[in-house]
């Protein structure tokens, strides 16, 4: 941490910024000079209250220096995490892991045809909401445990592990329970309580999308408020960001994926279906995901979806995803990736 | 709702089109022009599902012409809603109700002497975090419980109502027994399985804060995701919204409040300390906020802001507090409003 | 400037370092710690290219502690500046200047008429637009020279100075010429040809509107691009920034108005008619912008709104002018400011 | 167009707006049901003037149907676009027209180098500033005239065509006799005077970037201006949009270019040295653009980074750019694409 003063600061004003550095544990070293007088602190700042110290009447502002995300930051795990979808395919490694399945489980012969379909098609995991995060109260909110239950169902028939989305903390016993991968959908990136008991009560993976305004760092930090409370198997999620542009639903972030693979060591998948709310943009849009080094894709496959109870639009075909594989195989051998 | 044909539909897909709509419950009136072709929904087009209907062959587009929501909406309530803050002051009358205290409950101490200022000064109710939401794992995450039992007794002091932040629904039977009013945090807006429990399990008025980069209409979406529950003490909060700009934490949006007051019949509060994140800014942006015509104000009020465990950059002393509620009181006088 | 090196930095890169910051004109203070380095300029960094030195081999980052503006930066300049509108009529002084008029200019009839109406209510300025930046160039693109002329005649009526758009260098002489107050749009905010061009070849004050979606920092390196050029004569013009808010035109940022004028000396005026695109709003948002401290105002006002060739919505009539007038006086009243 | 009326509409007002809509030379279509009546334009409604008919009393919305520009529009040009650089290398075929060189140019002997290793890599043209917009008036602007004469002797060299920006009307000629591709910057998307002029005044093809916070309908708008003029050799720049991320300079919205590619028959290029702001990223995001179907790319390559006057963090080296244009190779077997 950094910490200048102001121009016309009092000795006294200084000793006192310089007590309150040093009470959050660092040495403090003092650059004095004729207009400028810098502070800086040696060792690990963590301990100290920036906020405090900038509120102090001599300080002109603090600098942060180092990333305030520890257990999700590279500088400490320079290796890249793998984690396990639970059927011993991994994401994170050499192979481009793409997990595919309906928006929401409507019927046990809609979920397991899917699930088959994709199966076959080499998905490494099958997704399908059970419980559906909508706009409106008075929108298909999904069909909930039940979903679950025809989710174990097209488990049961393919061996596909499940990922899915929990909606609450009363759910992680469940979720802990039946799933596999556990789904925090980018609505909920912020909702520290389900955060910190996931940390602490769940086993499972935990696939974390990206809020819609978040920064990376902020996305990060979730992350972070996950693995503090000791389940360190976060699947980072780049599902699009709001930006002033309507054509797409949302827009996709792909230089995040760079980035987040640079500041972090966590696994990065990415989501084009919600990005961009149009099946015919995903197959592209999917190539440019693993072009752009992304370790796996979260994709929506219907087997019809111009019937879908929820995301039609955005949903690609059984068909459609089986070329999809063929041309992200065809890519990844441009770029050193298997699927 | 409007659907518009593709210049080159069939007859079938006309037919198509108008059964899916009729479906819905709706009866549908039919435009056909030489290029044009288009169909209107008589009624109530809420049945529709126009995801479907936007993915039939013929359809070039719909368009929605209503508002998804229904009893947050003025068109059917055209009179104000004013709500009681459970001491018979009312938030959205005649009277400005100004909210006050410190961002987290720290002390017994602290607390009531702050609260006791801020009754003092004409405040309508006492704020206090027990639970914070931060976006670090490690910075101070508020007293929670013991958090409560403090406000609990500056209530006891004062008489002041307590408006205190939730964070999940595991809290809900606890601020139902021992909170006056619910707040929703920003982040929290879109927690819709926390805004489906608060409207079924309390019967507390909801402070609903507007989420960081959410529209008005999400905003109020949100709202009636509670009154569908059954609650329908719900008040808005504005607290500022993420624009590009960083000189202030977020950009307060007065504008919105005419707008939701025009869109919705529920009251609106604003919270200058949040959406500024400079003491010095929330004199002004409170008589701003007040001219723009705001039911009340939620203010940051800390005994020792230098000191304040958390957000003290924003919080106002109980002097300034005194001369806000002077000059609250001046211009209340000529827009016709008391405080 | 501070200059934080790489952990693993050798003392030649530090040297190294040093020695590009030494180029720049200052002089460097080390503070060398077993695990961070710090460098710190002592003096006028403006002489240093940051962009090289954040490139040095040992540099981990650089951090500014200045702003980059000089001339509008109210650090040089503690005072308040003043802008006379050509009549005397001072905006950045105790008198809320209002600027008020047609969004285009349209007829001598209509420009004289709206500019006696408005004058009769007090305004300090009419403003009407000439050349008209328009989204789609099949839209009414002004009626250009002819409209200045009508313009002329306008001022010739009442003896209210004239504030028009600019819309290229090419019109500079004709409009130092003939206009009192020359306007920046604020799609032209960053049209840094044009801006370096008011600042050398015009001596009218110069209206620099905000751009859609730039911070407070790059409209004031926007007027300092004037100012270096020899015009001082700036009045910065908030308009709405681009929110993702839809049912406002923009979002008005009042919190800038008060940034603006503790970072600048320069005046502010607030433009309540664009911003908010609807003319319900701008009474109560311009007494809004009075109460957070604007200079002043700049509002669309139209003889016959529903037949105006350009943005009739957003306009008010000469009547709600008069009442709008009527109020800001009883508000200033509370504020210490005269209309 | 579409006009919903008011629920209480007078059938007075009813046959108001049916003669504006008329004005405009459409025949309108009425649906009047119980609740809801619509009109609908029959027919080119560019010829209304929706702003009025908006305004009218009974009106309660107007909906466009159909898109704001023309030239642009691919429903009336089916056939994509394909633009001569000026060597015969089209942007728009087959090939993938890679645009490279320095942000600016600073010496003959900065600009041969890069050039004649940028040709001899594969480069279809040089990209080389020599006005340069900055945010700063007291940065390096650019060598101007002595810089394009710089250019000239590049070409001279290599016989690759030149590609630079333009800062305003009164350089047209100019570039008109010695530039191939003229550049309208970012932040001059909007420029709507100049947009005009290039489109009356220059034959040459405009390189048309997206601005920072604009919309691509926005965008196609401005294309629509300079087609409007006359000129019709457009190629849009995808250059990054502005976000709340700031780890990378803007965010590169690669869903643009499909939905440019689905709107209009224009070709797109993509710059991926701008939106990302750092080397070590453009090689994987100009991979992800081809991979989405970019008809260019336009890169920043220096021969000395480091030491480069302008934008050294994002500049590539000409060994760096080698590498780039082979794994584009590689990559445009498995989509069809050459280099």
């Amino acid at each position: 941490m950094v910490v200048i003063l102001k121009r016309e600061h009092t000795q006294q004003q200084l000793e006192q910024a310089v007590r309150a550095m040093e009470a959050g544990g660092v040495k403090v070293m003092i650059s004095k000079g004729a207009e400028t007088t810098i502070l800086g602190a040696e060792g690990n700042a963590e301990g100290i209250d920036q906020e405090k110290v900038a509120l102090l009447p001599g300080v002109e502002r603090v600098m942060r220096v180092t990333e305030p995300y520890k257990k999700a930051n590279r500088k400490y795990h320079p290796d890249d995490t793998a984690i396990d979808l639970g059927n011993g395919i991994l994401v994170g490694g050499q192979r481009l892991a793409v997990i595919a399945g309906p928006c929401s489980v409507e019927s046990e012969a809609q979920i397991v045809a899917v699930a088959q379909a994709v199966k076959g098609a080499g998905a490494a995991a099958l997704r399908g909401g059970a419980f559906k995060p909508r706009t409106s109260p008075y929108s298909f909110q999904g069909l909930e445990c039940q979903g679950l239950e025809l989710l174990k169902e097209a488990r049961e028939a393919t061996g596909l592990p499940i990922v899915t989305e929990i909606m609450g903390t009363e759910y992680i016993d469940l979720f802990e329970a039946c799933v596999d991968v556990i789904q925090v959908g980018a609505r909920n990136m912020q909702n520290f309580d389900l955060l910190k008991k996931l940390g602490r009560h769940t086993t499972k993976p935990i696939l974390l999308k990206r809020g819609l305004s978040n920064t990376i760092e902020e996305w990060l930090m979730s992350a972070e408020y996950i693995m503090a409370g000791g389940n360190e198997k976060v699947i980072l999620c780049e599902r699009g960001i709001r930006t002033f542009e309507t054509y797409t639903r949302n827009t996709l972030d792909l230089s995040a994926v760079l980035a987040v693979k640079r500041l972090s060591h966590l696994p990065v998948v990415v989501d084009p279906s919600h990005a961009c709310g149009k099946a015919w943009m995903v197959e592209r849009m999917s190539l440019a995901a693993a072009a752009a080094g992304a370790d796996g894709l979260i994709v929506e496959v219907h087997n019809d979806p111009p019937h879908a109870l929820c995301d039609g639009a955005q949903s690609i075909t059984p068909e459609q995803f089986g070329t999809l594989m063929d041309k992200l195989g065809a890519l990844g051998a441009c770029i050193g990736r298997t699927v």
